[in-house]
Order: structure tokens, then sequence, then C-alpha cells
């Protein structure tokens, strides 16, 4: 299993990746899931992968070749839009899946791979896009302004009553973090190490990126103090009417 | 959609269910998933249920009937151990689905039931059991001591942080409203009133059964608290090393 997520702020864009893959109890690792590409300085491009690692690696693969093939139709550096480039991800990704699939409908699912794109590139706003197995996408809502992909239940109570667009980089970077403990309690096919990207709209630089290992003293401190916190904060919860 | 969990303490049991049945978003209703029998003195025995509506109560109507029936092989009152009921339940709800689903072996799923089954026969310690839909049974573990069957992970979270075996039966009912409300403001399926059963261990009586309507003084402050304190809380955090 895996958990990534991708928040679209006003001040710009939070991502965080768990590094937990299991092919089975018995056969677990730790990969990145969060895939950065040195593009031209006109954009800042990530992209985050859940589903099955093959397919995920050969699309990074492909979009790594074609940066470097003169003679590829296009890469990520030549696109003049954030949503051309989930297409033309989404579009590796389904024929990858096909080319793995062969002959055998049943193996379709088993090659499936979702994704989230989620950059800027120099002339239009900051934007993140949830790529489907069958290669379509979806543009974050303004309303709901985070995506999700992986194990995504367990992490989304705490998005949906702290994240709003207007809030702080930081804050929603905390946030984050809180939605991948919860995620990690309650699922142990979701594991450290955690990363975090954050950017900062216009800057087309990345501003922050980070990997928290499980043992981090940041990690501790910020799950131990959200542990005593909620510790604490039930304690203050109203008592029911008829307690004395 | 439904969410109901059991929660079994040293002090007793907590029960919690939602009351929103959809058959399709143009399709919403209000049923009770939360059921008592009136039985015997030396017992105390509480039903949640999700899954199909119609073969939900049609297991409640036949354990009913069989309390009315002398000619029954047997009924809930009869049954000298709390495992006993889980099976005699377990079986009802198997043959209803079988009953249902007639020839077609794609049916099958559609009549799918869950039920847990909670409650204290005298002369054994009180216990909760999960009730598959193909009738065999789980008891609660010590380690994890609550059960959930419907819409089960948003609202696994704070469970997993909060119950434990030795808590009050208070604190407990209070996680338990907490839980459904995560479960309710993530999934529009899941909806109030929210009923709440709380059972003190060795009383064979229910203490306290409250019905819970989106807009009781009660459960709104609950609410509030809870919001409002994870937005106190999450001010408080420990600050990114990079941060001011």
């Amino acid at each position: 299993m895996t958990y990534c997520l991708a928040i679209r702020l006003d001040a710009g864009l939070v991502l965080a990746s768990d590094s937990r893959t299991s092919a089975g109890v018995d056969d677990l690792n730790i990969y990145s899931k969060m895939h950065r590409f040195d593009t031209a300085g006109d954009r800042v491009i990530a992209l985050l992968s859940s589903g099955n690692l093959a397919t995920t690696q050969a699309v990074i693969k492909r979009i790594e070749r074609d940066l470097g093939d003169a003679s590829a139709d296009t890469n990520l550096d030549q696109l003049a839009h954030l949503d051309e480039v989930a297409r033309y991800v989404g579009e590796i990704s389904a024929q990858i899946q096909n080319d793995f699939s062969g002959q055998a409908e049943q193996n379709a699912g088993l090659m499936q791979a979702f994704f989230i794109l989620a950059g800027q590139i120099r002339g239009e706003a900051h934007d993140a896009f949830l790529i489907y197995p069958q290669g379509n996408y979806i543009a974050v809502s303004r309303n709901k302004p985070f995506l999700q992909i992986g194990e995504t239940k367990y992490g989304k109570p705490i998005l949906d009553r702290i994240i709003d667009a207007g809030i702080s980089l930081e804050r929603a970077g905390r946030c984050a973090i809180i939605s991948m403990d919860a995620s990690m309690r309650s699922n142990l096919s979701v594991g450290p190490p955690i990363e975090l990207l954050i950017y900062r709209a216009d800057s087309f630089e990345v501003e922050r990126r980070c990997r928290f290992d499980q043992d981090d003293a940041y990690l501790q401190s910020l799950s131990r103090a959200w542990a005593d916190g909620l510790d604490r904060l039930f304690l203050e919860l109203p008592r029911f009417p008829w307690e004395a």
C-alpha cells in the first residue's frame, strides 16, 4: 500500500508521501514515491505515485528518457501547460499498463497505477492533478484543495478539518504529516520514511524537500505533541448531561 | 452506507450507530441500525447491523419471531452463551441471504449483511462479536477492544489513539461520537441521528440509550469543542526547524 497527498494552497503546494511498498507481508521494501524532475527553469514538476511498482517505475524511466532524447515526440520541458503534462503522463501510464497486461484482461487491474502531478509552469498558476490508470485526470478543486492516492481514508478526516486554501504552507505541511501519521498507525502497509515537499507559488524552485525517518527528532516531537494534545483535548470535552 | 461500532471495556460496553440508509443518492432514508431485545432478566443483548437493509430487517424479524414462538428450535433467551447467540444470528443471516439470492450467484454479494453482537449473559463476561455474511464470527480482541462495520476507516484513527480496555464508559462514549462525527464529515452516506448505548458490566440492564439528532445540543457542543480543540492544538504543534 501507499499513501500520497498533494495540497494546493493560495501560497503554493505541499506534497507528502510514504515510502513502504509491499508485494505481500513477507516482501516489504522502501521506495521513494515522490519524483521530481530537474526540468527547465520555467517550471517545477513533481509526481507522486501509487499502485503497481513496475508500472510506476517504468513511467518515471520513460519520462526521464524522453527528457534526454531529442527524437522524443515531446517531453516534460516542452509542454506549455500543466494539464498537457498530466495528459502526457497519463498516456505513458496507460500504454505501459497495456503493454504489461498483454492479452490477459484479468492482468489489467494488477498493473494499475495512480499519479498525482503537481507543480507550476511559468505563465500559469500552480496546480495539481490526479491521473487515473486509464490516463484521464482531474484537477484539484478549490473547495477541497487536496488530492490523495493509495490508502486515502484514514488520513482524510484531519485534512477535511484543517485544510483550507488560505492557510500557510507550514501549517499544511504539519497537517500532511499528521495525516500520514494517522495512516501509518491504522495501516501497517503505510510506512516511513515520510517525504515532504514545499513549493512557494511563483518561486520556480522547491523551497523545502525533507525526508523524515521513523526516529527523526522532529517527526517524533510532532507525533508526540499531537498524541498528547488529543489526550488533553479528550479530557476537556463536554461531559454527557448525566455526568456529575 | 453505514457506520456502527462496539467497544468492550473492562467497565462494560459502548455501542454506537448512524442511521442513514442509501439505495442510491436519490434514495436516502433513516433507519435505526441498533437493535435491542427485551430478553430474559439474565441477559442484555444488542445487535448492530450494516449491509443490505432487506436482509438485516429479515434477520431482526426472524429473531423476534423466534422469541415469541414456542415451537422454534431455539431463541435468544434459551442460548446459554453469547458465542452461541452469535452462531444463531449468523446462521439466520446466511440462510436469509441464500434464500434471497436464489439461483443467481451474482446476487449473493448484494444481499450481504454484517452484524455486531454485544451483550452479557449471566455466568460469563460481557463480550462483543463481529458476524460475517457467511455466518462465521470473531470475538473482539483485548489489544484492540473495538469492532466496526460499514464505513470503518474514517473513524478508526481516533479509536486507535484513545480506546483502551481500561478507560471509562463515558470517555469511550465520547470517543465513539467523535469517531462517528469524523465519518459523517468524510462520507455523506453516514448520517444522523447517532444512537449510543452504554452498558455497565454485570448490571444486566442498559445504563443509557441516547439518540442524538443533528441539532442535538450536546452533539453540537461536543462537535464544536472537538473542532475548536483541534484548531488550537494545531496552533501549538512544534514548528518546523527552519521556521522562525
